[in-house]
């Protein structure tokens, strides 16, 4: 029981139970999570007994219980909805959760006894006491690839074959509601055709948009030529099927338009942040690509080209451009800019920053009457998406204050339920790397967040994943007020999903204690998804990559094909399954049952059972 | 004595005892200091009685014991210096400050006996804790201008007589060590000559600088012919005589460049910030002209043109630019950029942040190596001095902040003793008005301010004087650490110059109460002098403006002349003299004498006598 009981607090502490109507979600088998419960266990009993060897039962109990107290005190004052959020735990509800539904183990242990129920119950409350915190810290360890850049000659980069034929091509939304692409693509030999052609079924191109194209100098390095088309005027929810280049040369794809913006639209998002082009990366797009994400929330540090120099830093921005074509023409990417695409390089006299970034990923920002590429909004289903840069001024009476201000206020929540927010530097984070980095963006937006109750923000920098509780320090001031974060049914859940898994490898080491702020974090690459379901109910899963081993790269398909049909987005990866490493049940009505309240709860039930 | 007391209390105990061998400063009669300590008296009959006449001793009690304790505890924590402390108030060493010593009052006070010495003592000690903090809210209240724009036919304005003159006439330093200016002027006509003809003498111009020329729109606003001319290799400490513009419409200046790079070397700085073109605007220009100030130091907000709209905007640049002339064509003003500078107007398509400003407010960042003429830095004297960019990016990663950490490792203390930070947006400030706006850059610069010792950062944006300890809150994070600030011998002094005079009026709701760690504040119209005495000591001056009446505005003096002499700095103001409204001996070894421990002093001596 200790090994179950230890299994269900890893994972399902942080699911909320789920009204008896709520549908089924995309439960997997959990083959995992034995071996994961294993972890948190040799975790709690190196935490609890350092060296000494001790009877397992004994690092359950509390070890001071002053400690009670001063938690108890917390729970007066905020973190509190006793009565709600008693009743809101309740195991026979467990069943009701799609993903838990679908694993015969979870079926198994709900067949238990009262006793049982009760002793995994205690479990669970008292092993939360043992950590300090109701805040999780994962101590899985999944073996990874050396961080290291996948070489420029493997067929991860491959050249599609042909004259000036088309190479890293991406689409992004383009404009506010999601009628239209934006239809990027590079020319490596001359300018080539602007034009897009495009229709509803697959060699039957009846439509065709023209686009610009621009090269451009970085230090000694001349970019290929970099072609945009906007593609609007499409149909919502529909297939588009589309051509660029000429002749022999040319290639084919196709991307989904979503469905019209509508509170209870259903929609699934990919989210990852600071990808790079390593073989981490690799598994990380193709499992994203596995997942059925429509479109990708990205929130920055594209390439890590930066981290190459003078004549270099272009290659690997197109080395990169090729890498992600496998997801990015065909799902949207909605793009947020992160510190690697500053490159802010003195040394070789390049100094404005985000010149390579902008040259080659367009965002729609004109449609959300943004003045800059960087910082934009866009509708998409039953989501309305902020995207802020955190490296452009975002302090008060700046352009992108004045936006955001203004972007905050066009939110309609009967038509677009759901608020999301995107940037890089994390507002909220544990982990050593970049610690308080975010401070100045929240010093300056979190209470809009608060106020306007964004229900989430995604961010990267930070190369682990963390997830945060409802929580904000906005009564925080210099001279008096809360010193630090409290529990905000108002505020957001903060995710760090920084583990797309680039050349600077994992950021290992999380603060300790575990602040009260976090909720989950753990040093594992990965991606997230969000699948709104509708307007009050979407399902959050953090998903970490696969045991697979080193990619067989020369199993790369053959892109080339006399027999023109549209691209499929190629898989290099085996993928053996997606582990659902962090699962929450998002409510925007953000009741007791909500992610916020899980400390309150497991604390007032402490106060009353001692 | 309760009126002396008071006096005292109100000026001195922000006034540390001098060495005996320091110079006698610029001391002034205090004709005004007796009405000051009536409003102070006033204050805190009010704070202390409410509407309960009482007598007056009573209210100099301290109201509560439990408040003694609570403040003996913040010695312990970190406030003290005690044996050093409380050695350095030794009354009989008052009469070798500079400005009092020119006092009479206040030398007559320093004959009395024994007795009345510690009368004084005790009721500076006591009313400081009827105030509840060792900080002083100065109440005094001065009749201001109306806070409108002076109207554009006004002389002050006056376009210079003659076809195309140049006008708006100012310079800056244009090298990084002070043997270059740029010079700046308008001719609205033509493009007209971009020669500089310059000499050592009146009238004798015997060298040529070549300049260059520009303009430019802002929405439908055509700017005058922009001229930008660097002087360059100048001598030192050396007065310069400069002539611009064409035959007959020429006009003749003057400067003076400062003398070598040297840690002794005497300078004087005035400080203006927030000055708008109002009448108030105009009486801090002219008094700060009168101090003998020998270069300005701009912490943002020049002209306000920004609340005026379409083709008034540029109009109001051009105003600002010739009503500064007075001084700045003679005077450098080193620039930074406040948020009336950015200007991003929607509403009529101008969204490019600093475009006016920009334009016309060239500064010599290439020779510190910046990116940006929005933060650079120059050395002037025995000053390095460096100007940040509140609106600008500069959270870690972006160039600002590369820059920064790169410049302060360049700042050489034997050479440059003095390092001084300019900036618009205050990082500590206790008005209501814009009250923790700086928090952004505090939570990312402060680190570096106290690392390397920053003697003094001077911000504006506040519109009215503020002067904080010696303080920081680096201890402060979101989870763990020191809540609030404490006191740092390594830390800057912060001083809010935002009172310059502008038409949106005073800040006049202060925080209640005063923070810790703010010394002393007032919401009067006035500027700052800096005046730099040798390598370790410098008087530091906050200078509120007259009481002059409304300015006889026609009595402006006739600009053209046929005999053509340099001009004068004009005066339209009918100046009485320049009221000392907080003084402050700088001593850059940080000792116990220093400002930053007079609230530790006070405390550690309430707890020895209670």
């Amino acid at each position: 029981m200790g090994i179950n009981g230890q299994q269900l607090w890893g994972e399902s502490m942080i699911i909320p139970p789920l009204p008896p109507n709520f549908g089924r979600g995309v439960g997997r088998p959990s083959k995992t999570r034995r071996r994961e419960s294993d972890e948190v266990i040799n975790k709690q009993k190196k935490r609890s007994r350092g060296k000494q060897p001790m009877p397992e039962i004994q690092f359950l109990l509390p070890p001071d219980s002053n400690w009670l107290d001063l938690h108890q005190e917390e729970v007066q004052d905020g973190w509190s909805q006793p009565s709600t959020a008693i009743s809101s735990i309740q195991i026979s509800q467990f069943p009701s959760h799609g993903a838990a539904a679908a694993s015969p183990t979870w079926q198994h242990k709900n067949k238990g006894s009262m006793l049982v129920q009760l002793l995994f119950f205690s479990s669970v409350l008292l092993s939360c006491i043992s950590n300090g915190s109701a805040g999780v810290t994962s101590t899985f360890v999944r073996n990874e690839w050396p961080s290291v850049d996948i070489p420029l000659d493997n067929e991860v980069f491959a050249v599609p074959k042909g004259y000036n034929a088309p190479q890293q091509v991406h689409i992004t939304q383009g404009d506010y509601d999601g009628k239209a692409v934006i239809i990027s693509w590079v020319t490596a030999d001359e300018e080539g055709s602007n034009k897009v052609r495009y229709g509803l079924s697959e060699g039957k191109y009846e439509f065709t948009a023209e686009g610009t194209v621009q090269n451009y100098t970085f230090y000694n390095y001349k970019s290929g030529y970099i072609h945009q088309c906007l593609v609007d005027g499409l149909q919502y929810d529909t297939k588009y099927f589309y051509e660029i280049g000429d002749g022999d040369s040319s290639r084919r794809f196709w991307f989904r338009t979503p469905s019209p913006i509508d509170p209870d639209a259903p929609y699934k998002f990919g989210i990852i942040g600071d990808l790079g082009q390593t073989y981490n990366s690799l598994s990380t797009i193709e499992h994203c690509m596995q997942t059925g994400a429509e479109t990708i929330l990205f929130v920055g540090d594209l390439s890590y080209a930066d981290r190459y120099k003078y004549h270099d830093v272009g290659v690997r921005w197109d080395s990169w451009g090729r890498f992600a074509e496998r997801s990015a023409a065909y799902q949207p990417w909605i793009w947020s800019a992160g510190n690697h695409e500053i490159e802010y390089f003195p040394y070789m006299g390049e100094v404005i920053p985000f010149r390579n970034y902008l040259h080659r990923y367009p965002t729609p920002y004109l449609a959300s009457e943004s003045s800059s590429p960087l910082w934009y909004a866009v509708r998409r289903a039953s989501a309305h998406i902020i995207v802020l840069s955190s490296y452009s001024p975002f302090v008060k009476y700046t352009p992108q204050w004045k936006w955001l201000e203004q972007e905050l206020k066009r939110v309609d929540r009967k038509k677009t339920p759901w608020l999301i927010v995107l940037m890089h530097a994390p507002m909220y984070n544990s982990n050593d790397a970049h610690f308080m980095e975010g401070e100045s963006m929240r010093a300056v937006f979190e209470s809009w967040f608060c106020r306007y109750k964004v229900d989430v923000v995604f961010a990267g920098h930070v190369h682990a994943y963390e997830r945060s509780y409802r929580i904000s320090n906005i009564r925080y001031n210099v001279s008096s007020g809360a010193s630090y974060p409290v529990p905000d049914k108002s505020a957001p859940v903060y995710i760090t999903v920084g583990d797309g898994g680039n050349q600077e490898g994992l950021a290992l080491r999380f603060r300790d204690p575990q602040p009260d702020y976090s909720a989950f974090r753990e040093a594992s690459y990965g991606h997230s998804t969000l699948e709104i379901k509708n307007k009050t109910h979407a399902l959050y899963h953090w998903n970490r990559n696969d045991d697979g081993k080193r990619v067989p790269t020369d199993s790369f398909g053959n892109q080339s094909s006399k027999k023109k049909t549209e691209e499929k987005p190629s898989s290099l990866c085996p993928i053996q399954f997606t582990t659902e490493s962090d699962i929450v049940n998002l409510h925007r009505n953000r009741r007791s049952a909500d992610v916020a309240h899980h400390k309150s709860l497991l604390f007032r039930l402490v106060g009353i059972s001692s």
